[in-house]
């Protein structure tokens, strides 16, 4: 009750703030974000000072690499506060619109609008607070952010920092480590338009399964690479090693490598001893371990999984219809690549792979929203309403229909 | 035990037909289409006769409003035939694309596709599976269709008629009374790429909140008109007539009406008049109750309420602001109108009113698919997330983004 009580404040300040920020234009947002960002600077000692507390009571429990994201020094404060102003430089997606004069007269125009409120649910890297708070401000939302209890002390002082230059209940800080307030974002429909999960697959699995407000499920990425009979094996190593190697603990990192069985016998041991020098673990279907015989066997739920580090698993297939028919019983429709010299194979994998994004001769690295020109990215979805694939600011917000008439009726 | 296994059977043999459909090009499917509602004709003499079965079960039941729902004659089937025909002419929404290329030479794509398998959980209005399986059809998805346990009788005609055009498993009904296979539907994550449910408020709450399935929220409408002080009150009768009594039992008909103080006293007692001739009761504020004594006094539940029938609640508001403050907080966020004669008013209203539909000098009932001229209609959304207001073959659709390079990798 407690949890509800508190939480219920948050969301009623924050409806409040979104019809002042629904009513804001593209100047005024982006006067926000500026101090915003001004404001970050100004404070960075205390948000590194506070952050310093964070790091301190984590360091027992976190692997290095959590603990990597956890930290803020002023280099980072700066960097943050970089992102928020060349979130002020985007095009505003609010207004834009679309219109038509049906028959009887009426002319009728679909505005692009906020959502309203949006929640966040997220896990220890402070500065995803200031990138989601700055995104939502650029799209005229009012937001309820949620970061994990290991960074409350970050993301209390960075939200802090922040305040004076918003609407008052602009930007809300669920300032608990209650988990149960968590539950109470999750069942705030009607109170909460959208509710974003951004961390690990237990995480969004979890909102996804227990939320009653509408989710965009993000991230995710059991991402595979298809070299064809005629790839240029050349590319098809660079491509591979580039996917999987240069930043493994990524959504859009690959996981699989399927070949093609007649360059399996030349390209597989090439590319097995390129990634080894990288540190990478093979793992391997019957026929691949004999190529690799000293590889592990792959089990069947290695094909499910999203490895986040340095690990493949290798396949060998009979063809594009093969390769497809194994993405589509195990990918989790985030990236799929084809390195191919084929035309036919090329349109056959694009049009029948179900993902977000499908790459030809190209990384599965670059689905990503700064990389499709987007200029900021919420986050990737995995899920195919409302957004699929990288999701820039035009993604969170939604129409409206505007209506007018001098006096129409329906007859 | 037993639900999971038919309907995953159900699920399983329209995902594989997903794959044909998605396939298709809007030639062989508009083919399908036509072939379809010719056997439909030819088979109308056995729809209408398994019908009868279900109308006869039902009579002791339903009210004859429901029933009358339910019934299906040779010219009924005759006219849901000539809807699918109709379906067949609209634009394909699938192969629509834009494209970009970035500075590394990639060239991207943002292609519309089907979304894959949707499922429909509807009432008892038989030609509600027609309508949905003809628009799945042309978009490109496989259905999974669950109709009420009252029309199934007609819906297993329906089908088996429709099946000869179809590809095998693309129209799947479930043809079973237990409701075991709703909650199958419901959580079949990654079965069932979208949910929609076509119905009552309960029908719609009840999906809504239970389902793990991406689902878009439809239908329900507490739509208000506001009479503005310089409304002109012969236009204002026109559309609060129109909007309330024209088809009173549909979610985009008037609920309520909000009367500017300063024209209250001469326009409130002259609509009172013309809606008691048409039969309907008036429930009012406390200062409506002052002009129309006889009025039963609203409750704090009128106000939330949908009526669906002829009743109208009347309040009495100081201003443009005030109108927009009682809606914001008692809508459904489905249609919202204005009658006013001011430019800065019309303009304020449309901006501020949270709703998928705002209307002015026009009449609520003009929210619908075919009166915006998109030919179908899928039904009216009432969330923000995928699509808002009535939805076309479009919000059938997603979105995947096609990526062609010549083996770039990310530095």
């Amino acid at each position: 009750m407690e949890a509800e009580h508190y939480v219920g404040g948050l969301l009623g300040r924050a409806a409040k703030a979104a019809v002042k920020l629904a009513a804001m234009d593209g100047f005024e947002k982006n006067a926000v974000l500026l101090k915003m960002a001004d404001l970050l600077e100004k404070n960075s000692a205390a948000v590194v000072k506070a952050n310093a507390a964070d790091v301190e009571a984590a360091k027992k429990s976190m692997t290095p690499s959590e603990l990597d994201r956890l930290v803020l020094d002023a280099g980072r404060v700066k960097s943050i506060a970089g992102d928020v102003r060349a979130v002020a430089l985007l095009k505003d997606p609010v207004g834009e619109e679309e219109g038509w004069t049906v028959p009887n007269g009426l002319r009728i125009r679909r505005v692009r609008v906020p959502f309203g409120v949006i929640g966040a649910i997220y896990e220890n890297r402070p500065n995803v607070t200031v990138d989601i708070a700055s995104l939502c401000v650029k799209s005229g939302n009012a937001c309820v952010l949620r970061g994990s209890a290991s960074a409350l002390n970050s993301n209390r002082a960075l939200v802090a920092a922040l305040k004076p230059a918003l609407p008052d209940g602009a930007v809300e800080l669920v300032d608990t480590a209650d988990r149960a307030a968590v539950d109470v974002m999750m069942k705030a429909r009607g109170r909460l338009d959208l509710l974003i999960p951004r961390g690990g697959a237990e995480l969004i699995r979890h909102t996804v399964e227990n939320s009653r407000v509408p989710v965009i499920e993000t991230g995710t990425g059991n991402c595979h690479v298809f070299v064809d009979a005629d790839a240029g094996l050349d590319m098809a190593e660079r491509i591979v090693m580039n996917s999987k190697t240069q930043r493994p603990s990524v959504c859009n990192a690959e996981e699989k490598l399927l070949v093609h069985r007649s360059v399996a016998r030349e390209f597989v041991p090439r590319i097995v001893k390129s990634l080894r020098a990288k540190g990478v673990e093979i793992r391997a279907c019957p026929e691949t371990m004999k190529l690799v015989p000293d590889a592990i066997p792959a089990k069947e739920d290695d094909w499910y999984r999203e490895y986040l580090g340095l690990i493949i698993a290798i396949k060998i297939v009979g063809g594009v219809d093969e390769a497809i028919a194994h993405i589509n019983k195990y990918n989790s429709k985030h990236t799929e690549a084809i390195v191919t010299g084929s035309y036919d194979n090329a349109a056959r994998f694009t049009k029948q792979v179900d993902a977000a994004a499908v790459m030809v001769n190209a990384s599965t690295r670059f689905t990503d929203g700064g990389q499709f020109g987007f200029g900021a990215e919420v986050g990737i979805s995995t899920q195919k309403l409302h957004a699929r694939g990288p999701m820039g600011l035009r993604e969170l917000t939604c129409t409206k229909y505007i209506v007018e008439g001098n006096g129409q009726v329906r007859p």
